[in-house]
């Protein structure tokens, strides 16, 4: 009696089942207990050779798609309640789909985020992943965009820029062959475009000090355009204290790539929050105790002129490309 | 500052939105307050030219793919509390999302179903809608497939078979040929495929009566075997009792097309449910006081067999094509 999307649905994605508010994804609906907190919500899709490459392995496709939405949930101060996804597919491929639930079941232990239900639709155009996140944070204590002021420090999670340099390199380009004997780097590069490492570990830190946050998914001075807009003011940013990691500040120095491909590219996923200077101290700290480095990288400024971004001189350097559109 | 997807969500999504949680959809996620309430959960897509036709309206698109969500809300028990919306989108083309945005707008309010937040992509292929719908129900009262018991009635919302009959129309299959000369019933069987009619007026006294419920979307006959085996039981339905429009009835009495493309195709978006005897009366009732006909197919009976329908004398009929399945 079963349908093949049933089967589908029974073979690859019930044994991943966590939480009995699923209801084993035999009903037409999940429950999600809120338990006294908002519900935070957010969504995020990534499509076939625009956020993914084809030949990416479908298990790597699968921590994207979830980690994205994960990201946006650290960044918010929200701890993961669970998600519901969609997939288009053009066909039910066993080792695909293998696959992709293999990743998809690890990352719901590792981040103890559980899939509540979801959608499986054929398609014949390209592979599309759809997730709808939820988080909980205490009643009122999401953290917005919005909250901003002058003289808030402007932080960084991670290092910015390891994902763009990592998509050129699974293009061809010429990250590609600065980097084509060192396999090492040219791995580290390609993992972090695959596969974010959501700052989840800072969700409750995040909202117990950052004024305002979001994650860059866009491009470190895109984004801090949006968050400047949301809040009302205007930032400076040191380019010298933009965190970078040792692969991407080797290719700066031997000139294959300008820092502005760092922070114009898209897909870091970490965390950009402004900071209470009398928070700081504590914000720094409590972040390393939990395993993750953030940097200051600027300040806070009134006005609305877009960011400013200065050398190590001091002088301001004009940037042309700040975000990446998909339209 | 803003990209040109900020700009299009703030050209044709913003203005929709009618709920403070929405945060105006300028931050990276939205609040849901539970309000003390279970968040039913629920995701469906719709694909073009799998659940849609490339030519149909933008507007009544919009109206499908929330609507196909309200339906399972409404199944549950649940009162609509929300949705999130991702787009896949070939371009931003203006006239297509001005209309799609305005039927969207027009239910949101006939629904009162607030837009919550989306994500806008690109992609090389078809259209996509997702929608991950959330509704509230009384802690521990969603109504879920699994509660129908032997002696139950099988009832039904509204009338089935209409859409299958409409998407042949749109097809131009027998259904169009044999309508040709009557625009009447052609639009009505189109409108019933192009704009489902979700029955949320009647989520309170569902969640009230029925011991399990679901939206009939993949077939009637498929759809009750769902239940079924859910449930642990069988069902007797007899055939002559299931609730047709005249314009099916006509068909049928024409020789057009047979009662199983009815209960086999998809898309009624009907709510499916068992009722005990004891509710039965009042549900009825009170489901006309709501205005929404239901109407009682059959009896659920012990057992593990596929459902059996019968004719007019009493027979059993057997059907080949339960339902409608994507893969």
């Amino acid at each position: 009696m079963a349908s093949p999307e049933d089967s589908l649905i029974a073979r690859y994605f019930q044994p991943l089942v966590t939480d009995p508010g699923a209801l084993g994804l035999g009903d037409d609906a999940a429950v999600l207990k809120a338990l006294g907190d908002d519900i935070v919500v957010t969504t995020d899709a990534i499509v076939e050779n625009v956020h993914f490459l084809s030949d990416d392995p479908p298990h790597s496709i699968a921590r994207k798609a979830l980690r994205v939405n994960l990201s946006d949930l650290a960044a918010k101060g929200a701890t993961p309640a669970g998600f519901t996804l969609t997939l288009a597919l053009r066909k039910a491929d066993e080792a695909w789909l293998t696959s992709f639930a293999h990743g998809l079941g690890e990352d719901i232990k590792l981040f103890d985020y559980p899939l509540l239900g979801g959608d499986t639709v054929s398609t014949p155009g390209p592979l599309m992943i759809s997730i709808t996140a939820f988080g909980r944070v205490p009643e009122g204590k999401m953290v917005r965009r919005n909250g901003a002021k002058a003289g808030h420090r402007v932080v960084v999670t991670g290092t910015i820029g390891d994902a763009a340099l990592g998509l050129d390199i699974l293009r061809d380009g010429a990250v590609a062959i600065a980097l084509s004997s060192d396999k090492a780097a040219r791995d580290m590069l390609i993992g972090r475009y695959r596969v974010p490492q959501p700052r989840n570990a800072l969700a409750k830190l995040i909202r117990t000090h950052a004024s305002a946050a979001m994650d860059v998914s866009d491009g470190l001075a895109g984004d801090l355009g949006k968050l400047c807009v949301a809040s009302g003011v205007s930032a400076t940013i040191e380019l010298p204290s933009i965190p970078l990691s040792s692969a991407a500040e080797d290719l700066i120095a031997r000139g294959v790539v300008g820092v502005e491909m760092l922070i114009a590219g898209g897909d870091d996923y970490e965390v950009l929050c402004t900071v209470p200077d009398d928070s700081l101290d504590a914000f720094v700290r409590d972040a390393g105790v939990a395993g993750v480095k953030v940097t200051t990288i600027g300040t806070i400024v009134n006005g609305s002129s877009a960011a400013k971004f200065r050398d190590a001189g001091g002088r301001d350097v004009t940037l042309s490309r700040l975000s990446y559109s998909h339209f």
